[in-house]
């Protein structure tokens, strides 16, 4: 197999930063893809479990939003048009009123961010504090918000934060996700518990910031339960409840929130990954109308409203949220997915299942061999990445497009290197 | 002349964020751009002198930019690819080497952030924290770079930072910009002062940032000898020079970067805006190789690397930088520009000239009548805001490809509307 | 009974700040004390069960350090020295040193901060985060450090941090102090998954800071095992342990230091309040030699090593601490304490003991009756306050020295004030 | 001459912290004191050209505050009564209405907090930030204000701030006292401009903490009319006045304000080392009433009113300022100490007088070659010490009661000193 420490692919070495990473695991020089398969430079397939860290929930280059890109394209369309009314823009935000919001009576407000998840996670947590006049937001164990310096500190990752060059990570507490102590743990009353109590410490809060999957912690996904104690919280001290919904939303969880169907009425919804559908940059901040009290340009972006994006996205709703047939397929999908990833872990001593919907994964107990598992995997043609504190969770990230056969073809190679590398640990051991 | 406020076109006010902007002074429905030519949905045609915020310095819809990413898309060109290898980072690297870098001398690497501006500063202010060990960065007044939280902190516009919600924006000390006391106050003197003195209360700095062309700000211009100045204080108190080149940057000053010909060897680089050519999100950041010592993924995002964006920075970069004619053609631009804003700034009592090469605007002495002057322009067709601590600077940022006769048609709206509303103005005291 | 409220008096009115706060619940000019007695300007005598907050262990004007005190001063003794060698610093580190730390093996040195438990604390969260190069500074639910802005930001209760003004009370995480979840949750259990979790947010700490009777935070006494847990989590984690034996050292918790018997070796250690035996202001922090890393001055004040306090903790240290008589007493008393308190918690339903040694309260359910009770107390010439979050233990903290039948009389006096408040309430309901 | 590097007195050495610095300068144990002259233990009288830094402005053991002290202390009067209302607060507060607050129509209120002077400090910062809902705090370049985190935040000296361990001091801007960048530049019209400009990234103050004569920054004396200006700009931007007078204050500058006479009105003005008079802990912060806005308790401390200052400070007030005498007598003196330090500043190259009233120094140039000074003067039985960005000041602050003689003999050892190391220096070169 070709890789690109070779001297025509060295310009990577010679001039990208250090701080590059997929790129180690996966060493190749990609040039197409199509779907859920990914092709390099030699013409070898791969199939995508990774899907853009679930910005691709459709697939690479869908064909009807990759046409009618090319068609707003072809007609000079608007590339950049900053915040301007664009009909573009106008056609995205009545489709989004109407497929995604109107139907679920959510009176929220799009507000465009610049094109990234941190940028909708930094808005968030900018309007809850000016909003409520606070500013201690609180974040949870294992969460993952973003890398700028406000979303930083939400974050919980030690080598993310040591990113920060030092600088105190200020104005976030942190509070045990469900399940953090254990199943035996309800973390929610200890929380209750903290906040009741004036001589806690724990500032009266701006805001929660949840994940109700986590993608980057370990696939940890809270109970309905545990997250409507939460909104009652939020709601009990006065705080916004936002609902971090940047990877695990779009479908991901198996509807298009993953708060869908827990009665929960979420203040604020950072999305971006899978909002554009295609893979573009694109990210906004949904708002309850009446915590919308930015000014004009208080928080702006050059790339907010990234106008090809407003293309791809409304395709994107059209095609796959008009009716139920993709929640329906994204569950047959999932229950595969369970299925075979529960035999996996069976073949793992103390490995367990983690996540919900198409994002599931398993988490086999160490970092060394879900990373030795992955390798394997690419090794065969698997492209799929690990999460979790200490990287011990094999993760599916599978587009939701995926069709049955190929994707049951990537779990077959996920199945045979786990058994693999689990031979090999045992023989080794 | 047609408005959003009007029933079918409701859906901004009904779901879009009250931080929109733009729209609200350009009330129209844009559908299609081209060139240096915007046309809203009932075809009439404006002048773009705002240039997406100098994102659009090739203008819209560049017909080669265009072609080639219709071609890649066509053929199923990857559009997501995280930051794996891919045949358009190479190219575009390579490109950006041979033309850019090579010819200064220069041996940074391109570190891809996030596709916004701030996320490139935000990874440029952790870096200069990380190899110094050191958390405070020097930044200076009227600069701007950006609304996340670390970037807010070196922003100095009040109502923006107002947006962070009242949480304290640590880490930076403001120093004066050349001028900012007037112009015969040595301000470069005076930050010596401060920092040669051990009981000033400035704490050693990571870090200078500094955009040489303010374009938020105001305008303002450093000279070169301050500049140097500049660099020479940084170097001689162990600070790396953050040069923030996002606005003033690929050719809007003049040349590709904002310092070229200036002596000066900065070590880091944010770059955004104009960096995809196309008005796609795009950022990086610039890092002498001696500086690059990020872990991988210590700083990342999901749309680090914009794929679509390497395909039309590579066009770009071929297209406007392989000879001097590009630059030979911005400086006859720039000329006519300084002439033409001379005879306007000459109209109006007080007012004066600000910026250099083709980021040159007019102070006119008050925001109020600065707003006239663009409302007026807009009535008559041309695109253009204003800029500075109270937005008394209308401010021009015209794509760099105009064709001089649109320029100068742009241009004569822009004349006509500053006599008129100076005019308005006199006969009104 | 006479109140300061009438014109003679009004001078606190006219003068003094709103700040001021214990003389608004004992409303009455005071003029004399003696041991265990205040006597106010009418002649009344009062019994003191607040001790000068703990500052007044062995009581007012023992007639010892009274003697010493009076006789340097008429010697023309030093009264302020900066912190210059005197005769009176070395006979008190002598004395320091052969009776408290050469008895324990403890290696300590005494640093003379400025003289108050705040300073003492800012000097401990100073020092350990120098020798460690981190930041984050582990407290505790319910704890009280102080009032700086070091200290607050490790002082748990809600009015006291909204005295700093909205700043953000930064670089401390708080913990649950042992039980703050309730008796079944292991909370030292709960924090080692967080520090052993590098997702957790929790930021590598620099120390624990803990009272091992938290005597603003409602009389919580940990128990050895969570102590020596403590103790074990911070030298895993490279961090220093804080013991804040402001309050319930210098013979409150029964021994000199709280944490004697516990098996643990504090690396730094802020005493103050009975530190100078006579209620002087005087404050130091034991350092562990390998943590002494202070340039001199670095940490600095007019008023550190008070020298009239040199004298009087002198006179206290040989007097009480010479032979182990003192800790018997104080533990005869204990006992008394314990037993009268029982039974006046056994009067009020869901009332319990709290604290431990001559440390300890009734938490009687509600902060409106402990209050009344006080009150009641006052009235019959018994001076008490409360503690707590809600201040619903009604606390103790009688000069060691009291004599029985002294101590006696004011446990009448409080059980006869429950007994009147608990059957008011009972009356009212 | 004994040192304490003896056997003998190596307690120090042993049991007392590096942080110690003082004892380091003068090397020996002193053991008496009386007026303006401190006696070792050896009976070597020195002349006490340090004052306690400006704590003992009426000398050591003043006989009438000594002879009222130890009658407080055989009667039995309180050591020690929290914030309690006693007799001795009473006549303190009378007497520092009719003394000092009436004559100046001032109408502050006294708020007593920790007695030291960063607790006065911090309580200004903590009530300008409450007051005005604002966190930026405005102080100067070699500006001292404490140690305690939040004042260590406004004190400028670099080791200093090094001993804060890291951690960011935040919520603080630095601008430049009147002289930090020459005497030609207006540094009051350069701090207008920034507070005027939005854009200057200056957030809005709370307040401006200043010392009229900069203690620890090397005697920095502000005009009036600097004064007044910083004065006007506060009020112009709604912040508060602090003026910290800690060490100018209670006559240090000539009068019992530093700012007597200057026609400004401060809010608050936190006072320490000199207000008890006897050199013990005591501080207090003036408030002007309507800013008045604590609740009871929101800041406080243990050792708030120390009551045996308030014996000593009554007396004080009494004896020295119930006329002009005083006023008169540091009149004279003050004359007499410009006069010779001008002729000791003639004798070294490039010297400069610093300083107004008894608060006086000679820039000599060189920290080496003042504290050369310093160590020859003490060799000789002097006790003086430097000051400054690089301790390039000899700072005299002797006691303003020090007889006329005892003032000129120590003014000739001083002159002596200087004589005898500039000429070493000389020799040597």
């Amino acid at each position: 197999m070709s890789t690109v420490n070779t001297a025509e692919t060295n310009i990577f070495a010679r001039r990208e930063s250090e701080a590059r990473s997929y790129c180690r695991s996966f060493d190749t020089v990609f040039v197409r893809a199509s779907g859920s398969t990914l092709t390099n430079q030699e013409g070898r397939n791969y199939i995508d479990f990774l899907g853009g860290c679930s910005s691709l929930n459709y697939g690479h280059n869908d064909p009807d939003m990759k046409q009618a890109l090319m068609d707003h394209i072809a007609g000079d369309g608007i590339a950049h048009g900053l915040d301007m009314y664009t009909d573009t823009k106008q056609a995205f935000l009545e489709t989004f009123e109407r497929l995604i919001l109107e139907p679920r009576s959510m009176p929220h407000r799009l507000m465009m961010t610049g094109p990234t998840g941190t940028n909708a996670v930094e808005a968030a947590m900018k309007l809850a504090r000016k909003v409520t006049g606070r500013h201690n937001i609180i974040a949870f164990t294992n969460g993952f918000h973003g890398m700028s310096l406000g979303a930083l500190a939400a974050t919980g990752n030690a080598s993310k934060r040591a990113g920060g060059g030092g600088v105190s990570l200020n104005d976030v507490t942190r509070m045990p996700y469900e399940g953090a102590f254990g199943d035996d743990v309800d973390t929610l009353a200890q929380i209750e518990m903290l906040l009741d109590n004036p001589s806690s410490g724990i500032d009266a809060p701006a805001a929660f910031i949840v994940e109700l999957i986590q993608g980057e912690g370990g696939l940890n996904a809270a109970s309905t339960e545990w997250v409507q104690g939460i909104a009652r919280l939020a709601k009990k001290h006065g705080a916004l409840l936002i609902v971090d919904d940047i990877q695990a939303g779009i479908g991901r969880s198996g509807s298009f929130f993953s708060f869908d169907d827990m009665g929960i009425e979420p203040d604020l919804i950072p999305l971006a990954k899978s909002l554009s559908g295609f893979g573009l940059p694109f990210a906004a901040l949904l708002v309850r109308p009446e915590h919308d009290i930015w000014k004009p340009a208080e928080h702006n972006g050059t790339f907010r409203g990234n106008t090809h994006a407003f293309v791809t996205a409304r395709v994107a709703l059209e095609k796959f949220w008009s009716d139920d047939r993709f929640v329906t397929e994204i569950a047959e999908k999932a229950e595969v997915l369970t299925e075979r990833l529960q035999r996996i872990a069976a073949g793992i001593p103390g490995a367990k299942l983690k996540g919900r919907g198409m994002m599931q994964g398993v988490d086999v107990g160490s970092g060394e061999l879900a990373e030795d598992i992955c390798a394997e995997a690419f090794r065969n043609g698997l492209i799929i990445e690990t999460s979790g504190s200490h990287d011990e969770v094999v993760k599916v990230l599978a587009p939701l497009t995926t069709p049955m056969e190929q994707f049951k073809a990537g779990l077959d190679i996920l199945e045979q290197a786990a058994l693999s590398c689990t031979g090999l640990k045992h023989a080794a051991e």
